[in-house]
């Protein structure tokens, strides 16, 4: 089984409570693809400019992601600035060059287009779609979205929805894409417009999964999968693309796809959310092992599950 | 095993976005008492007005509350108005009618200055203070408190809170009470200033439990029960207290007492708030039986529990 995931690959300048850091390796696609990389194969899809170096390209090579999906393109590297005040779970902006991501059009390469796993990461939502009908043996679409596109490409965000089987996105984007303040009734409203579960991160809360009512087994009951209560959050920056890693990995490693997989990838994404905030950038998710992985999980159960 | 419960009855006015409704009978120690009835032998000492009628103590009674403790003053009983807007986790207050509730001095029965569980409401907490050194077999305090003791009655609250084994008590309250923005930070503070354990309340999200290192049981590691995602939140007044009396009737019904048994509370409290909040004032928890809190206890585990 493999995955691949479509998104952005940036340089970031951070700044948090904690401290700062500049021109940090980052992206929806970097996030995804090593937190993933644990648990299955995965090949990425995203454009680089010439301040790409083969050391960055090497982040990602040796946790053995495919990268004949990158494009290098003549200009600069996608960047984001941004910081985080007092709310950990909300980053104010400070600039955004878009630079050689504003032309992008994903290039799916030949050795990636039977992947059974898609994730679509955070960019227009008509090239999600665009990759999705591209592929043709996928078994399960993830995607992400944001209040940006939510308000300035909702239609084209609707169309692509019928293409996503599992949908990952905040309580606030949930909210906002469904026009409904209450979240069970705002999870009901996005499973209306074609995926068949949602999955609704709390931030520090944890996160949700609505199933719509037959979708991957029987019923339609939530699961709620905790998030690890965290003493200090040095880098909240791709807490969200390594969530969907950890939970679109796990699902891709089963042999199965079903409810029981599907509640347990949310506790793997969980656990990779978890190990993304304890350092700037993707360092923490450079230097794991399945031992540390499973050891956290552990520590997840537990801090849940009664006898 | 039996528990005391001190606190306010009070009639409420209340508007949420479901409607509204006018001289419910409410208060603190209402709530809490109808739930832990479910559970184990509870008597309220509280104070009321001419205003409450042998109708509204028959509310009490018929879930066989001891009201004995429950002195009846000249005057009017507590009143408070209040809205639920967007928000159903903050209340904006239209106005609060102290009445009798303003000279309070709670007195124990003679009946009940053995019980071996405590609950202390939300009431000033140097009466809270007085009413657990005026009891000789306590083998459990439980309390709760407000912003407007926190920031009002500091000194006493501190002073209240050697007296207390397990505090209850919100988010911002906790983040407030600490002086401190991370929760897991702000749960050591609290903890340093007394008890053994402090259950942290995050509204729809659920409740984290935090232990002091070694109390209850072995280790330091939170413990953390969801709430039931709800569709229409009627009347969220009460829901609190109604946690509190779950969390410490199921307790006070176990013969040890130990970090599983604090576990499971978690999840009664959880069961027994998400019935509060179905109806306007006490209307649903007049009516439960053990089978239904069973069966929804069994919602809130599959909920969160994984094979």
């Amino acid at each position: 089984m493999s995955i691949l995931a479509v998104g952005s690959i940036a340089f970031d300048n951070i700044a948090t409570p904690s401290g700062r850091a500049d021109n940090v390796l980052g992206g929806s696609a970097t996030y995804f693809s090593l937190a993933a990389s644990y648990f299955t194969d995965v090949a990425v899809v995203a454009v680089v400019g010439e301040d790409f170096s083969a050391e960055h390209e090497n982040v990602l090579k040796k946790r053995r992601i495919n990268t004949e999906g990158i494009e290098h393109a003549s200009g600069k590297t996608f960047r984001w600035g941004g910081q985080y005040l007092d709310n950990l779970n909300e980053a104010k902006t400070d600039f955004t060059e878009l630079n050689v991501f504003e032309k992008f059009q994903p290039r799916i390469p030949a050795s990636c287009r039977n992947c059974e796993f898609l994730f679509l990461g955070n960019i227009h939502p008509s090239l999600q779609a665009a990759v999705r009908l591209e592929m043709d043996h996928v078994r399960m679409t993830g995607g992400d979205t944001m209040n940006f596109w939510i308000q300035g490409a909702r239609k084209e965000l609707v169309e692509t929805l019928k293409l996503v089987n599992v949908l990952l996105i905040n309580d606030g984007e949930a909210k906002m894409l469904a026009g409904e303040k209450n979240l069970p009734r705002a999870a009901q409203k996005v499973l209306a417009l074609g995926p068949q579960a949602v999955v609704i991160k709390h931030g520090e809360y944890g996160a949700t999964i609505f199933f719509r009512e037959g979708a991957f087994g029987i019923g339609s009951h939530p699961f709620r999968a905790p998030a690890l209560p965290i003493d200090e959050v040095k880098d909240p920056t791709g807490a969200g693309d390594s969530f969907a890693g950890g939970f679109m990995g796990y699902i891709a490693s089963q042999p199965e796809l079903n409810r029981e997989v599907l509640k347990r990838a949310l506790f793997y994404g969980g656990v990779m959310g978890s190990f993304a905030v304890e350092t700037f950038g993707t360092e923490r998710l450079q230097s794991l092992t399945r031992e540390k992985i499973e050891a956290r999980f552990q520590i997840f159960r537990e801090l849940t599950h009664i006898e």
